[in-house]
């Protein structure tokens, strides 16, 4: 550890500042797997917002480039260590503070999510926002990312869940934007600017949620599909006259590599399968899961299995939330993470699946169908040179067709690295320009999250 | 009309710029009644984003402010003309496009919060943000101040609803921001930045936004409180248990001046009044509203009445949202917004009466109880300098006491020109210098709405 460090490291915690090659190669990448990330001088893992303070007072005197990072479950390279910075890491800040009579919690940032969702549900609370990582990411990236999730469709995303922040600025300020109320017009939305920005404007410490009172029981529809078609007709059926609880796609594909994985007698011959919920309370309920199940049979589907039992309904869920690991043992992945309003998903889907056929490469696509959000995986071998840079090319084809059809690049994993090139395509110069021009009143020397977004 | 102006004239629709000083005067002031409003140079009646551009070309040339105004109904001096300045005003932007198969319309600023409502409603669909001047206040300016209302302890406020928006900035450029998808993660979340901002960053000339399934039918019960401590304690009974999808707060003054006007029957020896909703479905609906009139008979409201009756509910609602104009009819009033997390509401409230008795006027609280927002309304006759002296000595007080109770100046109204002496307080001065970082960043000349926020 050279001179400069030792004086950082005199300020933290014995232990928070990892420079042994073996542990620093932990902290390298997320899960985008990104073969050009750089090389750090230094992973520092923060146990309060005064330690974020200190890397950050640290690093801008010395204009050292802090790559932000919540558990490194991200899928578009946002935490891709750069040459000669440094990775700070929120992984040990995992205070939570419930507060059941305003219904909200405060929670650091490396709380992971199946973590927030279980300390609040001790008070018969409920955090909506249920990422298919719900289970290894951070209620911090997925601050940061504006991440989603299965139960979005009629619960929303991240931001509509997030109060207050507390952030850390590149000079090492730390701000309370917010605070735990429903209702605040005081100044400019600075939390909701937070919410999203990738850790490209301030490193977050603190996170107010709201809190809904628990979800009530969900009944189940299962189906599959001889067509995609068939079960993009049936996604716009159900869209056009309900609000399902979850409605979620997964194709031939995906269903195969399951199967293979989970062996729980999904149909392989089907090119389509869909997983809806509803939770309404009473006889709604009943209601809704009987127009599901109507809209599936109606569009072809041969058999269509309801259950309200929750335990069954869960193991088709899991099932859909094992599709990118599953997938994942036919080849290296590239993720993608386009939408579209509901109305394109079928033009989206088939697109996709051309694409695919044109350039020669395994596209397995699973969608949170309900809110036109999809994750064409993209599947290769990385040994294959040729067969890599047909993936990289679907990869930005599918990005290009999306945005064709008045989409997003990225619906909730964010642009991180691996997505910056398409942005200005989707939202345009002038917009990048506000985007410039906002990153350098807060971070002039862009020292947070350099490559990342922009 | 100056050469200048002609210029401008020339570029808009006949009929656009206003200077005729009888017709100006109209323009000057928003609700808030600034009596230090200035004399603007002109009016300018846009009808499409390109005449936005057109003036803003047009201002930043020649370095001229301009205010923007949406309905003019805003109650913080958001709108109150500057000395020199154009008023832009968007109120023959009134366009809408509703689509209900993603359940999203597309709205221009002019249109009026009922005008959206009914427009929706026409598809079975449901804007749910209600400020209690909805028949009168434009949806533009809801956007601007991120508007509430009655229905949000359960809906949730405008910020909530907004998707994307179109934005005319400073030197003229129209960005388009978000879109008609529930997902996005593409770049800054630069939508909810503008949400709320106040015509200082931008003017807003379109908004998307989200909407739910109809309204389903809601119950009601209200009871009258002998004292502000039993009514309190009746909210912090049901809140901590249950989501109303309404809670209203009236006091005795409030309750007197509304009897005065509508003749109702309401109790006038009653020191609260509680009215409360449940919209959710099924045997929830009976639940919840059996759970509201047993939490109020138990804090002592001596006649709990509950309604399932529509149009008897409404009538209620309605008695609730003319408290204003009712208690308007005692005197001039100076409006309060301030909001505390619902556990201090009764401290806040309590806290007020304090204010009230000692600086001797006479302030009427109504409040959106479940989510701690209230309105104490100050009254006072302005021809009295003495009077208006400790009317004006307690709206700061009050505010004083908010922030001293974790809370916010302003929960839905907007900070505007009224309140923003008490923004630093709340905020502190790290915030207030980010804030003037982002306003400097997009409005360099400082030319929008100058002298609102900041």
């Amino acid at each position: 550890m050279d001179e400069d460090l030792r004086k950082l490291a005199a300020q933290l915690p014995d232990g928070a500042v990892l420079t042994d090659p073996d542990l620093v190669e932990g902290y390298r990448r997320d899960w985008a797997k990104d073969p050009d990330a750089g090389r750090p001088l230094a992973v520092v893992r923060a146990s309060c917002t005064a330690d974020v303070q200190a890397v950050l007072r640290w690093a801008s005197a010395r204009r050292v480039p802090v790559v932000p990072r919540g558990a490194g479950s991200g899928l578009s390279g946002g935490a891709t260590a750069v040459d000669g910075g440094l990775v700070l890491t929120t992984e040990r800040m995992r205070r939570i503070d419930v507060d059941p009579v305003t219904r909200t919690a405060v929670v650091q940032p490396g709380l992971l999510n199946a973590e927030v969702k279980k300390a609040v549900g001790e008070h018969g609370l409920w955090y909506p926002p249920d990422p298919s990582s719900f289970e290894i990411c951070s209620i911090g990236g997925n601050a940061a990312t504006n991440a989603g999730g299965l139960c979005c469709v009629k619960y929303g995303v991240t931001t509509d869940y997030v109060l207050g922040l507390e952030v850390v600025l590149a000079d090492g300020t730390a701000v309370r934007l917010g605070g735990p109320r429903l209702k605040d017009s005081a100044g400019l939305s600075l939390t909701k600017l937070f919410v999203g920005s990738e850790g490209t404007l301030g490193i977050i410490t603190e996170v107010i949620v709201r809190l809904l009172p628990a979800q009530p029981p969900a009944s189940t529809v299962v189906a599959s599909f001889a067509t995609v078609e068939d079960a993009t007709a049936a996604i716009l059926s159900v869209t056009r006259a309900m609000r399902p609880a979850m409605l979620e796609f997964m194709d031939r594909a995906s269903i195969g590599a399951v199967e293979d994985a989970l062996k729980m007698g999904l149909d392989r011959s089907a090119h389509a399968m869909l997983i809806a919920q509803s939770d309404s309370p009473g006889a709604d309920r009943a209601r809704e899961t009987e127009f599901i199940a109507e809209a599936f049979a109606r569009h072809h589907a041969p058999e269509v299995f309801a259950t309200d039992d929750q335990e069954e309904g869960e193991a088709f869920t899991a099932a859909r939330r094992f599709a990118i690991p599953a997938v994942e043992r036919l080849g290296t992945l590239l993720l993608e993470d386009v939408g579209v309003p509901v109305p394109s998903l079928p033009d989206l889907i088939l697109g996709i699946e051309e694409i695919a056929r044109r350039r020669e490469v395994l596209v397995a696509v699973i969608a949170h169908a309900g809110d036109g959000n999809t994750h064409p995986l993209i599947v290769h071998d990385p040994l294959d040179a040729a067969e890599t840079a047909r993936a990289n090319a679907a990869f930005g084809e599918i990005m290009d067709l999306a945005i064709s059809l008045g989409g997003t690049i990225t619906g909730e994993h964010g642009v991180g690295r691996l997505k910056k090139a398409w942005l200005p395509d989707q939202v345009g110069p002038d917009v990048m320009e506000l985007t410039r021009r906002i990153k350098t009143a807060l971070d002039p020397d862009h020292l947070l999250n350099p490559g990342a977004v922009l």
